[in-house]
């Protein structure tokens, strides 16, 4: 918009000066270089397209963490994660609308929260049919991008607890998490707030989104606990394999995808060749990441356990991802596949390493999003000179405290109130059975099939 | 397109003003809004860009279907129901191009149906090549459009009549479906028909595409009779659980992500800011249908059945979706959910009522596509008041009759003809074995393995 | 562009006109057709958005070929193929940025091949900057849209030697066919090498995609040899089928989904109503020669075979997508039905052909990629009047030849070398454990669980 106000500025002194020489014939032709750039309202369609597209990416992505965490549970547990996936997008839509966005973005000036109260599109519609482009996009379009980041938030969760956690807590938490946590923190960097005057720097949210959810699977799974027979009598962690790895491989998949609307549409407009080239650096930084993240997991795995780990594979993809969403545009694609690959390394020590520390983390997700998006978020400036590490470090571990803080509180009422835990039966049993009555896997001979006598 | 014409007007006006008075350069600013429109190529581009988007999104939908259905059916069943998914989105496709698409656009003009004939694009490119883009999108682009939603009619009734209905027959009906029936009612609203002059309003098509199915779907069933097995000898409906319930979520949110192409670009322009607007509330208004209808499905089953349904969520979730359709744009996100939860208890009530009337719809889709299709065309008068709730009924009943009809007269004439149930042994062995010669799971001990030796 | 240019002389000219006669009023409505064009800029954006969701759905389809393989192959080596498909996504990418674009497109002036050296941006966000859009469209997402299909020729190999390659040997063979071999052919066609000025016509890549991947294949599959007891003591083949058909058919969604975004973003610019037109075109006859293919499948297989086969009918698929790659734009739809019903039914006989030359392909990948592709590209001048047959011809031999010797002897390198077979022990339990110390199915009791003692 500013270089097309300029160029009409320039133009009106052009016409001054020709009015008063008589110059009409280049005054007319003077205006070309406007007809050369994208008009106020084409700029609109653009930036708004480009929420609706990475929106319904990002959207799918809740596909691929529920196809991610229902190949990596035991088949006992798998329509149980179904469940929590969809109910979980669910919820976090809805209190996205009823108080998450407003809290978030409305009137936030430099503080800590935004206003109390239910979404409504502002008045974008209005000014656009008096020929006012001004808002620059569609609000709801605004809205629907940023309803679908708070689910995939909220889907991190889900991984870390699964197998044990009871269906009617883990909702409830996910509605705290969307409503409250999340838009909260949200709000001290992309609401305008304290951090974003700061200058606080996470593009598409290492932090903002990945490390929240995050701190927020590692409070619950140190308030949960393991799983029955995770740990040996001497505290060994046994493997529990996943049930269904092309299943998991599928989520991967879908997760890479989407996240070229996760991180590409987080440019915010499409409306200029710059916007453009800038989403297109960002969707081909994404991808390398990833790449670098697999090929480091490989060569890794190869060579600490002489095995190639499919698993850790995965997860070196999802890490690579993470890292590079704190900033996906300043990084060539070089550095991008550096950046990538250490997050894959990181998560390839970090998964053992959670794992000795007795906290059982079933997808891996913990060292996925809150190690890689830390290291994400402090990795900015490295490549972008307007970032610094200070103010990095400082909203990383802002953030990682408020959302301890508040998960803490929130499981521990849960936990106290109506309880977090499946009983010992319910989990040997398995999840599907005894929480909704069904198997996802009738026919298949395994995992359920044999309690059901008991 | 009107708005800009609506400029040049004025800006003619202006400037034969201008001229009189010799002001040249207020003159020359004038036109400053009109480079701020969408030009007409540029939104001949965004329109057809439209529709191409909304178009793959819609044919993706074809594997949302398959995967929701083949996680539905037993195992022995599962790759004949692949086999008809991907043949009834192929059969489709050809039926629109021989005859569909002419007979439900193609001269109608406030009657019943139109040409009959091959379509072809028209002159749509040779007028673009001349600067005249006043048809506004690609000609190709709009019939891909309509193309994908005629498979998804199709694609309803596989899954109600699956186990039992022979696959020639099945497909000789698909075709008939896809190149009568539903081309047909089609015309009398969106193609210009009689019901468009009443004023029925059905924006993407909860009646005239998924009730349609839906009807096909009920007359097929009661025609064809309920799985072997199914009631017992109280005729009392016994439970018969589908194989793969991670397969049957993640068809749901392949169709809830299909979902925004069905009803964003039925708003079948993108050229304005002012349909970005309205793409935009529809985005947001669809998947908080669809969230309602998750939320509402696992409350009341909840309270009914003690135990949290994933299956019923994710029908939930799919008659949020239907409810939704017929209008997408009037509602405010508020209203929208509460549209969509009431079409999800809809569906928890139906799928049990149609069970104990002993028709057997093998993955719920008649209470889904038909009862939430019902549903969403009656409440669009709710929101939008150019809807009457008496053409609302009109077109249901209207389009309910014929084609229960057609449906009708052209299963039985397939049953006493080819015959269009599976017999006995065939049922009990399954359709995998039976039709194709394959298991879809030959290594998973489930399913047909047992009746081998039979 | 050029239009645009031409109008704004042609303007000149009437401007010239009226400035003589003071006809002023006249000059300034004659520039409205101006309006009615794209812009400079905005045509930037939309060429870039093409290469954007273009890229992201043939990104996809490596998701697609995953899912395909790990359906067909038996249950112990479904984790092993997983593995390989999104290791040689991973790999493909970083190749291509190492070496592989550049040697494509830099510097190729008619010869047979460009530069050696990483892949940067180069100005045109520079010159995006200063007003200048002459670049068309920004680099990173032209290299975006182009890596993916690198991937594409890469996976087609993956999924012909399954169950038996070694995993290292199978990673190596793919950096050396996507950083060398793929680069160097496509070089000589769409790089604007020797093929390009004799005027050889492969739109999307029937040839310089699919049958790369499919000489690729068949070289490994012959030095590789049949998996185990694949053929009996009598030579003749034996069926040994997939481990999850509806995985195989997500797999063939996922590919004919993403294909839109191959052969539609083929047309590389989106940026005026023409272009939009030919792309709206492309996706029809996409989704047709598919359709088309699913259709003659089933047909043939029925008369044939008595049975419906359902890999077939998905290869049918697959198959008339790859004939329609080489000229999606020129046929009319009935056209691409046909052309895509040829490609299944050569693919159909094709297979059964090569199964008897004891040339094992797992997946029927060298029938659909290698015969589908030379078919279409030999179609090609039956559409398009600027192709000859000859060329053509001359153009699939010297890309097959070319591949062949490349690949035999990396082949022959790494098999002498490292060695590129598993060992009898290893192809007997599976891949999975054998490589990767894991199961992709733990509970399911099929596959390697038998062998578990052994």
């Amino acid at each position: 918009m500013k270089r097309l106000f300029d160029q009409m500025k320039g133009r009106m002194r052009l016409l001054r000066a020709c009015a008063a020489t008589g110059l009409v014939v280049s005054a007319l032709l003077a205006p070309a270089p406007v007809f050369a750039a994208v008009s106020e309202e084409t700029a609109f369609v653009f930036n708004t397209l480009l929420f609706l597209i990475g929106g319904f990416l990002v959207m799918w992505m809740a596909a691929g963490f529920c196809m991610l965490e229902a190949g990596l549970v035991r088949s006992k547990n798998v329509a149980d994660i179904c469940l929590k996936n969809i109910s979980l997008y669910s919820i976090a839509g809805i209190m996205y609308y009823l108080i998450g966005y407003r809290l978030m973005y409305d009137g936030v000036d430099g503080g800590f929260m935004g206003a109390i109260g239910f979404w409504s599109p502002d008045d974008s519609a209005a000014l656009a049919e008096t020929g006012d482009f001004s808002a620059g996009y569609a609000a709801a379009s605004d809205w629907f991008f940023q309803m679908v980041f708070v689910a995939t938030a909220a889907s991190i969760v889900s991984g870390t607890m699964a197998e044990r956690v009871k269906l009617v807590p883990f909702l409830i938490f996910t509605a705290l998490l969307t409503g409250i946590i999340y838009p909260i923190q949200g709000a001290w960097h992309w609401g305008g707030g304290w951090l974003s005057e700061m200058g606080f720097a996470d593009f598409a949210g290492s932090t903002l989104v990945h490390s929240v959810g995050g701190w927020a699977a590692l409070t619950g799974a140190i308030i949960l606990g393991a799983r029955l027979g995770k740990y040996d009598a001497h505290g060994r962690p046994r493997a529990m394999p996943g049930s269904s790895l092309p299943l998991a491989t599928l989520g991967t998949f879908v997760l890479w995808f989407g996240w070229f609307g996760f991180n590409g549409a987080s440019q915010l407009a499409l409306g200029s060749a710059a916007d453009s080239i800038a989403i297109s650096q960002i969707f081909a930084n994404t991808n390398m990441a990833a790449a670098g993240g697999v090929v480091t997991a490989l060569i890794l795995t190869r060579i600490i356990y002489k095995k190639v780990d499919l698993t850790m594979s995965l997860n070196g993809a999802l890490a690579g991802l993470v890292a590079i969403t704190a900033e996906p545009l300043t990084p060539s694609i070089g550095q991008a596949i550096i950046i990538g690959s250490i997050g894959s390394a990181l998560v390839v020590f970090a998964i053992p390493f959670i794992d000795r520390l007795k906290i059982d983390d079933v997808v891996g997700a913990i060292s996925v999003h809150l190690v890689g998006g830390i290291w994400g978020t402090l990795a900015v400036p490295l490549t972008n000179g307007d970032a610094s590490f200070l103010t990095q470090l400082i909203g990383v571990v802002a953030i990682g405290a408020f959302v301890i803080v508040l998960s803490t509180i929130f499981w521990l009422i849960l936990k106290y109130s109506i309880g977090i835990r499946l009983d010992e039966e319910a989990e040997t049993i398995g999840s599907d059975i005894a929480e909704l009555g069904l198997e996802a896997y009738p026919e298949f001979g395994g995992g359920s099939h044999k309690y059901r006598g008991t």
